[in-house]
């Protein structure tokens, strides 16, 4: 740890680096398409009755995009499942005829790897979705394995594996759902990976003079509906472990509910805002943080429908909506580090942590 | 809202009288226990292989205890599910075969109503979990109505209406299992409104030089793991509401992913520790928040267990494990009053609110 707090400034670049890095991790993703193809396939065939899913952290944030993404994509019900049921408790972990999935980037959190032994040994279909190697303990522990192909991550707050997990998920439930709708979608990331690389430096420029803005920030609400409340989660989690905010991802709705109580002017809402039915709702609860004082940061293909936002961070539209969330992270990503800079800490190395979360 | 803001020693004592009056309400509720053995008995017959739930804030919360309850004493699989998915984009909401539990204490929470219609149009078995009467949108939407009895709640901050609907489901769930769960855990409900109303004064009192110390808290994590998770998130969300932290819920092993970057000497852990597999958990993440210099704040059955903890307020021991979330959400409740009001905050009516949240 005191070897990556005195490397300060390139911690602050290893962070950048990977952030930048994404639209390239996304392409080497989708050379491992042929692969993903075949276990999608695979996994069809087998008609899943449940998909249960565990992870921890980011992970876990991709994990609920796969809720969303694997319904609307093959009509699979996905659930984002307690490891602690079969673990601590006793409870069959899974059934015949389900799929399990487990999401651990390094592929050897242990209490993943053993929910997925649990499921599996139960009889249902493992997954291990991980960015280690076939040998990891997760794949060792899995039917079939996605790679994510992320390359190193020596952050430790993680990016490029967050959004190529979501592509990896969005991948594999497009070729489950068949025809071409998994050439389609590898398409789309395609040109979703061009987009980002088009947009992420006025992403970078623009987020500066936020964190100049709001440096002295220390709590933050995200919120999102839908498909995007898996970025509000990230966006919470980034700028908890790399600029020490106490950020809370809530759903739009669940704002109004009670934690609109605690805002003011000094604890803004940071908003992710798509371009579909989910609107109306992120709009009214902007317009309640404004009341209460709060300053908005609007984000997300939709950030120009929310009125009122003291900052607003546009990204752009993605090919298919299915893949904004790829897109609408990224300002988040780039805002936690520059609010760290301003901030005084170094994004590259969060106190307190190691990269592999050991069990508990 | 100016009427209220107004009557703020009155909101104090209300808030405190409605934590105070939750025996009571349990033991209304189990008045109604022939009729949730009825419907408990009916669901089992039908013996659902999905358990879809849908709910926002506290009633989410209550969600989150019954994916642990329904599967603990069923067996069933038990989801919180997304209201987005079919009312914004249009998946099927449900299949037949499955159970359907809306959960809103004001039987009118708009998307909530809506999303049960939907699942009892696709098929579902519709279950609701409500405090207002048979006439209600939720009831009116439902097969089978459990009615909560808490009696009029007229804090905007929930209490009774949290404890009463976990109660409820666990009843709910105790009679689907058969044979003599649901008398049995009847029994224990009555033994545990007992312990309640014993424990309440101490704890009352023991709260006070918490808050005192505490005043200047602005950001604080309460963690747990496993069936307490639900007190951890609703433990959170009073304090959020109530005393304006930004306070955020998260499992234990979550919380070294990460968010123990964030912790220093001025940021709070509120851990929940329960007397079984689930401890060892709970006490590694103890260890790095103590290491992080957080002070920490023991709570639960288990709450001696945690080591070095700045501040202990033990709750008794539940004769029925699946009870322990009643007690355990006590300490928190007292406590989010009491910092409010520490912080010259009315507890009785927080800013921005309004009782029944409309939908988006």
């Amino acid at each position: 740890m005191s070897a990556r707090r005195s490397a300060s400034a390139s911690g602050a670049e290893l962070l950048l680096d990977e952030i930048r890095e994404q639209p390239a991790a996304w392409r080497r993703l989708l050379e491992r398409e042929e692969e993903i193809a075949e276990l999608g396939g695979r996994l069809a065939a087998a008609d899943p009755v449940l998909v249960r899913i565990a992870a921890h952290g980011t992970s876990d944030h991709a994990a609920a995009y796969a809720m969303y993404a694997l319904r609307l994509l093959c009509g699979w019900t996905a659930m984002r499942d307690s490891m602690s049921l079969p673990l601590s408790y006793g409870a069959a972990a899974a059934a015949p005829g389900e799929l399990a999935i487990g999401l651990s980037q390094s592929g050897e959190t242990p209490d993943v790897v053993a929910w997925l032994e649990a499921a599996r040994a139960a009889g249902a279909t493992a997954v291990a979705v991980t960015n280690a190697d076939e040998g990891s303990s997760l794949a060792r522990a899995a039917d079939g394995v996605v790679s994510l192909s992320a390359g190193p991550e020596r952050s430790i707050a993680a990016t490029k594996t967050y959004t190529c997990t979501l592509a990896a998920l969005a991948l594999l439930g497009a070729h489950a759902a068949g025809g071409e709708r998994g050439t389609a979608l590898a398409a789309s990331l395609r040109e979703t990976a061009d987009l980002a690389e088009s947009a992420l430096p006025a992403l970078e420029a623009a987020v500066l003079p936020v964190a100049d803005v709001l440096a002295g920030t220390e709590r933050l609400y995200s919120i999102a509906r839908g498909l995007e409340l898996a970025t509000a989660a990230e966006v919470a989690l980034k700028l908890t472990e790399v600029a020490y905010l106490c950020a809370k991802a809530l759903t739009a709705t669940s704002m109004a509910h009670g934690p609109v109580a605690a805002l003011d002017r000094a604890f803004p809402v940071w908003a992710v805002a798509a371009d579909d039915d989910t609107l109306a709702g992120v709009r009214e609860a902007v317009r309640r943080a404004r009341d209460a004082g709060a300053p908005v940061i609007a984000t997300g293909p939709a950030a120009a429908a929310l009125e009122g936002a003291a900052f607003t961070l546009p990204t752009p539209a993605a090919p298919d909506p299915l893949l904004s969330p790829l897109l609408s992270v990224l300002p988040g990503q780039l805002f936690a580090r520059a609010l760290a800079l301003a901030k005084g800490i170094d994004p590259g190395a969060p106190r307190h942590l190691r990269k592999v979360t050991l069990a508990a």
